[in-house]
């Protein structure tokens, strides 16, 4: 059972080893009547269909693939543990990478205030000195990546010409060269202190949740800069809109957002939009690696995997979510 | 005889070679009683004290540095001709490419646009497909440089992590690995055709003045992007205006603008700021290169090769501006 996101060419390769169906191509019965004979599940957002009674009337489900890279969505609770998840982690490295250098490049530069003053008529041109204010060059500064995994490892690449320093936080992994991996509560303190820029590249997990919280953004310095492009629960909203409100030197910028019944939603405690040291844009760093054709295909990949009976990649330890 | 934007350290380095005076420091009649021994005159902007009538009056005068990296400011015809103009090329290299690469990705991945969006509270989550319209990759596009001097080059190399081809419009020089240098109007057509972002690092002279213009916008690409960092006068202002109207995919972004009584000026005959293809900033691209010293130790260097007898670097082909 897949979605319709799939491709023709990717329908076709699946179809070689499995009969295929796109669960919206189906009616609500012809859907009821195919899941006691699905064995593997290819899902993007958790579809309606897979409710703890549809998952109890599926005995040979052994396969969920996630086409998002994240899986902190997925309700593992209900799913009987003989079933195997994989996330689709790395599929989506090169774009968000050049999305999350599009945020950090534009807080960095305050592009995004100056246009917003130039549009409401309130900027001037400044001979020299101020307007240069609050312009960081990121040359020979220090970048803190939390999460070392496909976007953590392309967001180092990205800063090689700019002569970063790179700290990057990770359970495992080697580095690249020029970037120290460091681990644990230590680890995360010592990028926290030392980093000018940290990008959070990290999975939403139960030891994840609000990894940026008041202690965290208490021991960044004052006019560093964090960018979220993985989920915006990784940081605490109220927290984080008050260390703006009280750090005017300090930037936030984020494609991601917070939770509101479930669901990530552009609703907010705080009017965000509002500060001049705010970033925000309506996550559109995914559905941008989406349309490059290449999650979809890595998704198809390592679902043929299992179904060609090798074990497949990226498989989800449950215990690190709830 | 200096600017005060001469710092303690490097008026000592002067000091060795010269006897220094920074002309805001000094009354009208002391700078007037000056005149006539300077050799050498370090200048930001054009002087109020260098006219026509001053410059007649400085009979030793054999040396002019500028702090700017363009000369197109400077008024050539009141100049002796023994007198050498220096630019300051190159010396702002590092933070205009920062800066020039955060208009690009802005630009590319419409972060300034979704900002506006959501600070209008016009912004919606999409959850696949649509919100990812109008993002583009860069990696594997074909990016033009016009001018491969300083910015030019570390442009150029800013580009590596990105896997760009890049195609760069030269008079003279050796290309850097992975880059083809073109020249001439058959370079520039090629450039202009073949490129999906293209930026402009260019001196402004006579023969680049309005280089981007009708006629080679038409010739880029439907959905190019177009970046300026160097003067505004090297683009055509209402082709440029009227071209983004008509090509809702093509981009403009630009941190330098147009010229109203000799002076750049935020006043424009358009409302760009109004467009949504459209990126733009307060020419604080400079400044911000000027707060990190580089500049003027760089021109103050020059001008102590003068002053101890050597040919100065960057010297004015005075022919290739009015």
């Amino acid at each position: 059972m897949t979605t319709d996101l799939i491709d023709s060419g990717n329908l076709k390769r699946l179809s070689r080893y499995a009969k295929v169906s796109a669960s919206s191509t189906l009616s609500q019965e012809a859907l009821t009547a195919l899941l006691p004979s699905i064995d593997a599940v290819m899902i993007f957002s958790w579809p309606k269909f897979l409710t703890q009674q549809g998952l109890a009337g599926m005995p040979r489900l052994r396969f969920i693939q996630s086409i998002l890279a994240g899986v902190n969505h997925i309700p593992f609770k209900t799913i009987k543990e003989k079933v195997v998840v994989a996330s689709n982690a790395g599929a989506y490295s090169g774009p968000v990478a050049e999305y999350a250098w599009s945020l950090l490049l534009s807080a960095a530069k305050r592009v995004v205030e100056h246009h917003v003053s130039l549009r409401e008529h309130a900027a001037k041109l400044v001979r020299h000195g101020d307007a240069a204010e609050g312009i960081y060059m990121l040359e020979g500064k220090t970048l803190g990546i939390l999460g070392y995994g496909g976007i953590g490892r392309a967001v180092a690449r990205m800063s090689e010409p700019f002569n970063m320093r790179v700290l990057a936080l990770t359970r495992k992994g080697t580095a690249a060269s020029g970037v120290t991996l460091l681990k644990g509560k230590s680890g995360l303190e010592r990028i926290l202190t030392k980093s000018d820029a940290i990008m959070i590249a990290l999975p939403l997990t139960k030891s994840t949740t609000h990894i940026i919280n008041k202690n965290a953004l208490a021991k960044m310095k004052e006019n560093a800069i964090l960018v979220n492009i993985a989920r915006g629960e990784l940081v605490d909203e109220d927290a984080v809109y008050k260390h703006l409100k009280a750090h005017p030197g300090f930037r936030f910028a984020t494609d991601v957002w917070w939770y509101r019944d479930n669901r990530e939603s552009l609703k907010t405690n705080h009017d965000f939009a509002s500060l001049p040291n705010f970033v925000g844009t309506p996550h559109v760093s995914g559905p941008s690696g989406l349309a490059t054709g290449i999650p979809i295909t890595v998704a198809v990949e390592n679902t043929l995997r299992f179904l060609g009976g090798k074990t497949p990649e990226n498989i989800v330890k449950r215990s690190d979510y709830h």
